[in-house]
């Protein structure tokens, strides 16, 4: 790694990093994070009605709950930020990012909506939404895979500190108060991924947009933290790390190219892990071809090394396990040709699943790939002695193979409800340069009472 | 280390800490819990008031503040406890104990009562802290001194958990709650200790209560999070320390002796750093024997290897800053005889100092001393040639120099301004069994009023 210090030997590592976070970012990322926000939007109103969210959200003593939310009188930001996060991670439906190894719009957007007020523009939205995937991204490229494999959920632990950048930015904090937002949201940042399969994974994305909220609320008051948390001595990554981090390394490469489009963030279709996205593909391939579960004497899922370490669960139990298991989502597409989403709610797998799940290895024999990539392979084995193999490295929906913007509006369309009228009012609400997110959130809001 | 398996080989790791929580302990402990208790709401009373504190108050839309503060109708839980903790910790006047290597009673107390109802009692508060205070201890003895000097402050880190496990005990949860309210603690614990010197250590403090009741709220809709975080393989001490815990490790020592007595509560006479204690004493000693800064030519301060590490600034610039620097406090001493506690709130600390700082130096030359010890020799070498020395190993208000019931009573009478009729009720309330923790706050709040 060369390292350019770029005039900066004189500024703290913090300092960098908040000059980075003010630097305008190009147009052209807005198109990108505009489709977060869709999907963003598509996930929450997916989810938002389940049992699960709705005992959290008469737990904090609201009826009817507008999402996504923003802070209320009957609500605070930290809640609604909380909410947010939990929802849109509850179903493990929305976007992930390669660096970062985690969920930018769940925490980050979570979080600006949670502060919005009727002045916030979608374009400052969208802009802080893309330097908070930016600060995602590289710190993720400084950590992981380390990170990840020591057991910290990434999502909670850097996503904490993204979400923190992000607000800072979308509320044009000045650079003192921003500083300690980060010192703040540094001293915050957790979240382990032994929660994966339960709620308590859901929980660590409400827990970093909170925790970013919280600071955010903290630093208004005009107190201050520690300025420089990211000091090479004994900051953050020093203390989660052991690294001496130097902040000239990530300024070097700083939207160069911007971590939204490169390695970009991948869109799922179904409630699973995205690291099992390509393997559903290439089962998908098998199945169209006119392979069937019932025919199969031996599947080998092979994985480069590491590859399938979020996929934490061989023999899933409940339907939530099953969501980091590739074996349970190969079972259900080599059966039916596709996924049961309900499949991933279930409280106790099928006993068909756990004993045709025996015919199932992995193995990591798969060259280790770019950052971008993602392969997976399967090989089937027949009862009629024939074996065949696919193999995907960038499945649907991964930045290589994105959704069009077009579909994703379709998508959501699914999802909302809209009258004609309020969903063209809303498309172009979209494209006008002062619109604001409490305009978006009042069209949707309109629907609340509707719906349910 | 030996270990004796104690029949739990069958049992997880946190379902042998579920079963220790549970067990009744002895009666006597209880009074050194009510020493803690009268110094937390002496140190609270004498902090509310301050600018800060009613800065963070007021940002929460709050008029009046009965501290210490349980949730209300205009008041979260989870805020409430954050109040608590930031002010129980900010003038950093709260209670210390040394396995833990953090401060029990900001983080437990200001939880328990932020979730206090009418019913509560307070000999279940005090069992409860008791608890939380036993799993500060032993958790710290695992994983002490190695968390701190990695730069976690482990008031924030452990204390998230031990904040949560007495929470359990004092709603008695059952077992698959208090799991699971475990496992949202470990998910949220964080902490880092650069915030020392700065409002982001009393913010740690808060945090960690915000934290314990965030987990209990959630835990109480009955959704789950993973049900064995201190999993030997890849729980919460695998990943934040790479250490393979075992439960029978603690549970062989659980209790014997109690946390509480041994090391035991430290408490504290002056807002600066526990680690300070000895070498303040020590220069207290120096100045009755006829000591003056002013005939000074050099001073020596000496510590065992790693005795210092909290004592994190030489030449402090900020009156926050030295409360964790031994020579702001030595100066003061050897000045005027003793510590101004103002002088830990200014916002620049005198020239007068800086210049005389000079003179001091470290040395970590004394041997490594037991736990409950914190050995600090002072040398002071004098304009008429002559070298003069002090040790102390246990200071006032150490364990093994505690404050008594009567003296700590009379601390808090000097705070709370009550009449003498509610102070003869607020002792005699202390001593009836079914006392509830209400009835002790509703007699603090009745003052508040008046006193502002």
């Amino acid at each position: 790694m060369t390292v350019n210090v770029l005039n900066n030997s004189e500024k703290t590592n913090t300092e960098i990093l908040v000059d980075l976070l003010y630097r305008k970012v190009e147009g052209r990322l807005l198109e990108d994070a505009e489709k977060a926000f869709l999907n963003y939007l598509t996930v929450v109103w997916q989810t938002k009605d389940l049992p699960e969210v709705q005992d959290l959200v008469s737990s904090y003593g609201i009826k009817r709950a507008g999402f996504p939310l923003k802070g209320a009188e009957n609500l605070t930001p930290e809640r609604a930020a909380f909410l947010n996060g939990f929802t849109a991670h509850f179903l493990d439906l929305d976007d992930a990012q390669a660096h970062f190894r985690g969920h930018p719009s769940a925490v980050i957007m979570s979080t600006l909506f949670a502060v919005t007020t009727p002045e916030d523009k979608l374009e400052d939205f969208l802009w802080a939404f893309i330097q908070g995937v930016e600060l995602a991204g590289k710190f993720g490229w400084v950590l992981n895979p380390a990170m990840a494999l020591q057991g910290w959920h990434t999502t909670g632990m850097i996503g904490t500190i993204a979400a923190a950048a992000a607000l800072g930015i979308y509320k044009k904090l000045p650079g003192q108060q921003l500083k300690s937002l980060l010192s703040l949201a540094a001293t915050q940042a957790s979240g382990l991924q032994i929660e994966a399969g339960s709620n308590g994974k859901p929980f660590n994305a409400g827990m970093a947009a909170r925790d970013a909220v919280n600071a955010y609320l903290f630093c208004q008051t005009g107190l201050q933290a520690d300025l420089d948390p990211f000091s090479a001595k004994h900051g953050w990554f020093k203390t989660v790390a052991g690294i001496d981090f130097q902040g000239a390394v990530i300024a070097e490469n700083w939207l160069k190219p911007a971590e939204i489009e490169d390695p970009g963030l991948w869109i799922k279709q179904h409630p699973f892990c995205s690291a099992a996205m390509s393997g559903y593909d290439a089962a998908k391939e098998l199945y169209q071809r006119g392979i069937r579960a019932r025919e199969c004497t031996r599947v080998i899922l092979h994985f480069p090394a590491g590859g399938d370490h979020a996929l934490r669960f061989k023999q899933p139990r409940t339907g939530k396990e099953g969501k980091f298991s590739l074996e349970y989502i190969v079972w259900q597409v080599l059966n039916d040709g596709d996924v049961h989403d309900q499949y991933f709610a279930v409280a106790k797998v099928k006993a068909e699943f756990s004993k045709w799940q025996k015919r199932i290895v992995r193995t990591n024999d798969l060259p280790l790939a770019e950052i971008t990539a993602r392969p997976t392979k399967i090989t089937v084995e027949l009862k009629n002695g024939q074996t065949e193999t696919a193999m995907v490295s960038f499945p649907l929906g991964s930045a290589q193979q994105a959704f069009k913007r077009t579909e994703l509006l379709w998508k959501l369309r699914q999802q909302v409800l809209m009258s004609d009228h309020n969903w063209q009012q809303f498309k172009l609400l979209l494209t006008r340069k002062n619109c604001t997110v409490a305009q978006i959130l009042q069209l949707l809001k309109d629907r609340v009472g509707v719906n349910k």
